[in-house]
């Protein structure tokens, strides 16, 4: 009888023409063309469990999946012969066999995720796709102030959109910096999970204090509100990338 | 009776959907979307005439285009009422009035060209439309060691595709830098001019360099010969970018 066997994916996406990850039944995602090109590869219906729910448009430059099969193809061929044959905007970047038992989703890691502005009075035709486009100008001091306050374990039920189904809102944030290069600013942040639109809020929480509407130690009072209504916008998803997963 | 006036542009374009810039019956180009846009604008038949004729595919943060109108709009509101109309691969990223008698085509400048190449066993989704993916390993030093043997005034014959109509295929590099970030290497060149293709086979010589087919010193024989066939491939559009313009 053949064996089963569980082989974990890097998936690398562009994230412009999906409906996010997470299959459904009017729109492509992710998962959705993992699933039909691994079982049209294997001659198996294969179901892949992803780490990161990503969202539409967010792009991954490391998301991670796993998926259990019978077949017998070594599992590092099975991430040239799926670059093969998906579409451009999704790529392999490594698979391998891991045990039957093991799930990248339960174990301890830091995730990180990147965010870009593009600050600028025109947008620029080549970054579209990959920042959010804000034309009023930014004090990038001042948002540098504000990340300290950031940093740390918190309740961060502020910066979170929908509750239903989350357990608890506390949450660690390992490191956050700010950079700027051109009009490009790159706000990247890791922590050992994210509540939900949690890195879109806290960057539209950012740019409330790069407009000089927040003050940069009010980030503690809106911490400690526990109240969503305090924290900024949620910035849309074209910016935000999946961009580093590391297991502990 | 109607002053003529003539105004000048900055256009930045992603040249994916472009059949470069120059207008042709078959296809859409930046200047056939300009004439379009601008003449529905000021309600005129408007023609621009543009400073670098960027080949299919090829992009530009900052290409210059002039065109002469009656109408009597603020040259500087020219760049926002024509951002509001156009495709968002292309943007207006200033406008201003110049002499009747004044045409950048024909001023002394410094154009500067940046490459990139995404130099890794897998291509990154998100950069598949603004990089050539090369998967060969590239030996950066090399290719550095190259770079000086291309810097001065030469005849480069030996990096042009297209000798017709050209009077001298003598050109000045003035500056040429090689960088690697993570995957991402990012080759820029800046002159007085370039001949047709030219950036694109130093590229592509500077990747035979890189694969050690050819040795650095090499590129002073590959000049002196005048021989198109001694130098290397001509490199895909879509890692060229027209980056910078510098007026003397």
């Amino acid at each position: 009888m053949e064996r089963n066997r569980r082989i974990q994916l890097i998936v690398s996406y562009d994230g412009t023409q999906y409906c996010g990850w997470q299959i459904q039944e009017n729109g492509m995602t992710i998962e959705g063309q993992l699933n039909l090109y691994l079982s049209a590869l294997l001659k198996e219906n294969i179901r892949v469990a992803g780490v990161s729910r990503t969202d539409a448009g967010v792009h991954a430059l490391c998301n991670i999946a796993i998926f259990d099969t019978k077949a017998s193809i070594p599992a590092d061929r099975v991430c040239r012969a799926l670059n093969q044959k998906l579409p451009p905007d999704i790529r392999i970047v490594q698979s391998k066999e891991v045990p039957l038992d093991y799930h990248p989703r339960y174990q301890k890691s830091i995730k990180t995720y990147q965010y870009k502005i593009e600050n600028s009075s025109t947008q620029t035709p080549i970054h579209r796709l990959y920042s959010y486009f804000y034309f009023i100008p930014l004090d990038i001091e001042l948002m540098k102030e504000a990340i300290p306050y950031f940093i740390g374990e918190y309740d961060f039920e502020s910066f979170c959109n929908i509750r239903t189904k989350v357990e608890s809102t506390v949450r660690t944030i390992t490191d956050l910096t700010l950079e700027k290069e051109g009009n490009l600013i790159t706000i990247t942040v890791s922590g050992n999970g994210f509540l939900y639109n949690m890195v879109r809020i806290i960057v539209g929480t950012l740019i409330q204090v790069g407009r000089g509407k927040i003050r940069p130690e009010e980030i503690v009072t809106i911490i400690e509100a526990k109240n969503r209504k305090l924290a900024g916008p949620t910035v849309p998803a074209e910016g935000l990338f999946l961009y580093n997963y590391q297991f502990l």
